[in-house]
C-alpha cells in the first residue's frame, strides 16, 4: 500500500471513531496485531488487509445509536462506498467489505478469505488478556453497566448464567471463551500468553468483592439486631 | 444503629448515586470494609461510622456537574442537612459531616476522628487491588478518557509524568501510591494483599500494548516504504 492511500483511509477512520473502548488506538492495535500475524502466513494481500483493519470499526457509531444495526455489516458497506467514491476497483472494495462484514465474534458469518481471518483474529486479540479486560471495563462505563449483579441471597454473582448485563456477565459470556476461537496459529499463541492475567484479574476481583459482601452483610446484620 | 435509621439513610444514598464507578455497590463495599476494619479497633461509634459510610459519596453528582466543587465537602453538608431535617442531634450530624468532609485522598483535610479514619481507609481500599483497577477503568469510560497516551516518538507512555488524563496516568498518579496511605493496620494489611494483582495488571497491560506498537509501527513503515 502506498503512503497516500494509507493516509486517506486513516483520516476517514479517525473521523468515524467515537467511544474510548473502540477508539483509534484500538484500530492501530488491531492493525499491528494483523501485521504480526500476517508475517507468519503466506500470500497475504496487504492492500486488502491494511484497508480492512483501518476501516473495520467505522460502523460502530451507527450500531451505538441503533443497536438493531450490526456495525460489521454497516462498516463493510461504508468502506465499500468510500473506496468506490475514491476511485478504487470494485473487486478490491468488495474484498475489503467482506473482511469487515465477517470480523464480528458471531457464528453466523464466519470469515472466508485469509485477510478476513487475520482481521478477525487481530480484533479478537484486542479482547484477550489485560487489554481485553481494560476495554470491556471502559465500555461498561460508557454504557453505564455495573461490575457485577447481586443474587437474591445478597451474594455477588460470578456472572455465569446472568441475564442482566455486567462486567462479570461479559467476562463469562465472551472474554473467558475466546481463547479457542482463533483461526491462525500465531494469534492462538499470542492469546494463550495473555490468558493468565485476564483470568487472574477476574478471579481476584471476584474474590475481593465476594469476601467483602460475605463478611460485611453478616457483620451489618449483627449490628442492626442489637 | 436501629434498622429504621439504616433504611432511612440507605434510601437517601440510593437516590443520590448515579455513575457506575461510584454506584451504590461501591457504597456497600466501603461500608463492609469499614465494619471489617472497625472490628480491630476500640471504642468505635457505629452510629457515626455507618451513617458516614452510607452517605460519603452523596455529593458526587454535584462535583460531576461542576468540577470546581469538592464532593466530600458538598456531601458532608448534604448529610448534615438531611440528618437535622430528620430530627437527629446537631452534634451527631456534625460528626458524620466531619467524617464525610475528610474522606478524600488529599493532603489538605486529613481525617481526625477514629470513624473518619476508618471511612477514609475503607474508601481507599476500594481503590486498591483489582476492584480499584476496575472502578478506575469504568470511570475513564464514563468521562471518555483513553487507556494511555502516545508519546511524540510514537511509543506508549507509561503514564509517569503524563499531563493528559488516561488510565495509565491515573494508575501512576494515584493507584500505585495509595498502599502506604492508610491510617489503620487492618486496612494496610488488606491493601497489601491486593497490591500484587493491581501491579501485575498494569504491567501486563503496558507490555501488551507497548510491544504491539513497537512491532507494528516498524512493520507498517517497512510496508509503506515499498
Amino acid at each position: 500500500m502506498d503512503r497516500g492511500t494509507y493516509k486517506l483511509l486513516e483520516n476517514f477512520m479517525v473521523c468515524c471513531m467515537k467511544d474510548t473502548a473502540h477508539d483509534k488506538e484500538h484500530v492501530y492495535r488491531v492493525l499491528y496485531h494483523a501485521l504480526e500475524i500476517a508475517k507468519t502466513e503466506n500470500n497475504v494481500n496487504y492492500d486488502i488487509l491494511i484497508a480492512a483493519c483501518l476501516l473495520h470499526d467505522i460502523g460502530r457509531k451507527e450500531q451505538f445509536e441503533n443497536p438493531a444495526l450490526c456495525h460489521a455489516i454497516v462498516g463493510g458497506e461504508k468502506a465499500y462506498q468510500f473506496l468506490l467514491a475514491h476511485g478504487f476497483e470494485v473487486s478490491y472494495a468488495e474484498q475489503v467489505k467482506q473482511c469487515i462484514a465477517s470480523h464480528r465474534y458471531r457464528q453466523d458469518n464466519p470469515p472466508q478469505s485469509l485477510e478476513a481471518k487475520i482481521l478477525f483474529d487481530a480484533d479478537k486479540l484486542d479482547a484477550a488478556g489485560a487489554v481485553g479486560i481494560a476495554r470491556t471495563l471502559l465500555y461498561k462505563g460508557i454504557v453505564a453497566e455495573p461490575l457485577y449483579s447481586i443474587l437474591p441471597d445478597g451474594s455477588v454473582s460470578t456472572g455465569e448464567n446472568d441475564i442482566t448485563p455486567s462486567f462479570f456477565q461479559e467476562y463469562k459470556y465472551k472474554l473467558e471463551n475466546l481463547y479457542s476461537s482463533f483461526y491462525t496459529k500465531k494469534a492462538t499463541t499470542i492469546a494463550k500468553g495473555r490468558q493468565y492475567i485476564a483470568s487472574e484479574f477476574y478471579n481476584s476481583l471476584y474474590q475481593e468483592v465476594n469476601s467483602s459482601y460475605q463478611n460485611g452483610t453478616n457483620e451489618l446484620e449483627n449490628l442492626l439486631k442489637k
